[in-house]
């Protein structure tokens, strides 16, 4: 299934599903947010299901009758993210000079993991506010996102995939001048709206094989990033093992998987991004996220 | 006023209100929890005077009826942390060779934000599980806290009092190795039971001037940390200033300061918690904060 948050008519944000033409069916009698509904486990996803192959033609809310929010609008903490995870984008990085926390290596030994606030959670389509960052170094970085499903720590990564509930697409906006000059990095990120997020959490049964999976970043149509979730330096069982080993992992946590390379500091000189760009990330069996820079 | 969160008889928490004598008065006609009353604004807090100002003396529970847990047991967001705020101790971090992401600087120039993940929340007298961070490096960091009241963004210095609700003593409960190891610190932070808060939260008119306090630390009756606030390098206005410049700050969330020299890693050699320790942090008016490390 792909499970969206979404408005229709002035009314609440409600979770439901989407189809492949874009048409939403309203799941609020499943759970009254998308968390309730992760958090509900098996039985709540049936229900789902359920409403989904019984639902008549018109039970489907057209297209362009509905406000896709973000799946998660607001994530009950941070979101997890992960530094530097592919090893282009470690060395392209690292050759910018905007990471004063490496310690002089590009490729990390071990997983770096930082957060968003909550607050920074934005829709598809709704527009970046690059002017929260007085720096003007505004940046994108497409990322692969991993919803928890059934929490817990001290997850072994051959157990990892039990805890996944599904996928969707993030793009970890950042302010490079922030980042570099507070030296941790979660300022910089978390700015209001440099969390974009969506379209959907489509749950792992349909997407399959996670490491099969291509992802494209394009900016104003120029192909900018381009990578396999193969090519992660730590894979997505790693990651959950790595985040689960003291700390508890919740129903509806996020993680981020970090980016690849083609970021804007990437290009020489840097190519950030202005009001009225578009940026459009793209992941195979996710869908796409597509943002205007205000 | 002193608020808390508290549960008596096997009851659900609650938020009340803490006399001289560690008694406690319900305040859950006020609000259901700590963060709605904040929320509540100059309303909410001027319902919960009232109700202290009436209450007769059977009214308030015995101390030993009730068990506090943290003010704010679980956060909507991560806690937000600031590192090497104090001078002093500024230079022993940077000494001890703990901080991958200084650049190589001692003081850093604009203050360095990370966070802890709710999750980590416990309270006053709960045990640490330091067998969780399977390094073995466990540490201490006594830390002012403010809880922001009225939300913003863009909060200018000379107006950041106005947003302040009260005040908090946090143990930034530090795994060294993994801090170290991980870069960005948010993982060595994170662990469960890592974020001992409390005991209350003392609200800003009855804290009057926040740079007068002292701080205190000790381990096992052992006089480790010893500070007074004025001595912050990034006082409390800047943080709010600095955190709120691009990012909504929001009612109840938990700004802790930073600590001030005198942690394990300090030492030479290190001094570790281990199981058994007490650590025991006093702030003037803010009361003490003592848990045991399991």
């Amino acid at each position: 299934m792909r499970l969206v948050t979404f408005a229709a008519g002035g009314g609440a944000p409600v979770p439901g599903a989407l189809d492949e033409a874009g048409r939403v069916l309203d799941l609020s009698a499943v759970a009254p947010d998308m968390t309730a509904l992760i958090r509900g486990g098996a039985e709540a996803l049936a229900r789902a299901r359920s409403l989904v192959d019984g639902a008549g033609q018109g039970d489907w809310l057209a297209a362009d009758a509905v406000r896709l929010l973000a799946p998660i609008p607001r994530p009950e903490k941070n979101i997890l993210c992960v530094g530097k995870n592919y090893h282009a984008h470690a060395r392209e990085f690292q050759g910018s000079g905007f990471d004063k926390s490496s310690g002089g290596t590009d490729v990390p030994e071990l997983p770096i993991i930082f957060t968003k606030a909550p607050t920074s959670v934005i829709g598809p389509g709704d527009p970046v506010p690059s002017g929260l960052d007085p720096t003007q170094t505004t940046d994108y970085e497409g990322e692969l996102a991993v919803v928890i499903g059934t929490g817990g720590r001290g997850i072994a990564a051959a157990d990892a995939y039990d805890h996944v509930f599904g996928y969707t697409i993030i793009n970890d906006v950042t302010a490079r001048e922030i980042q570099r000059r507070h030296a941790q990095w979660f300022l910089g990120k978390s700015i209001d709206g440099f969390c974009p997020m969506g379209p959907a959490i489509v749950t792992k049964d349909e997407v399959g094989d996670v490491t099969a999976l291509r992802l494209t970043t394009h900016v104003n149509g120029e192909l900018r990033q381009d990578a396999r979730v193969s090519d992660l330096i730590f894979d997505v069982p790693t990651l959950i093992e790595t985040l689960s080993l003291g700390m508890t992992l919740e129903p509806g946590d996020i993680i981020s998987t970090g980016t690849a390379e083609g970021v804007g500091i990437g290009f020489k000189p840097p190519k950030y991004l202005k009001p009225g760009d578009v940026v459009r990330i793209e992941i195979d069996r996710l869908g796409a996220l597509e943002n205007p820079i205000a």
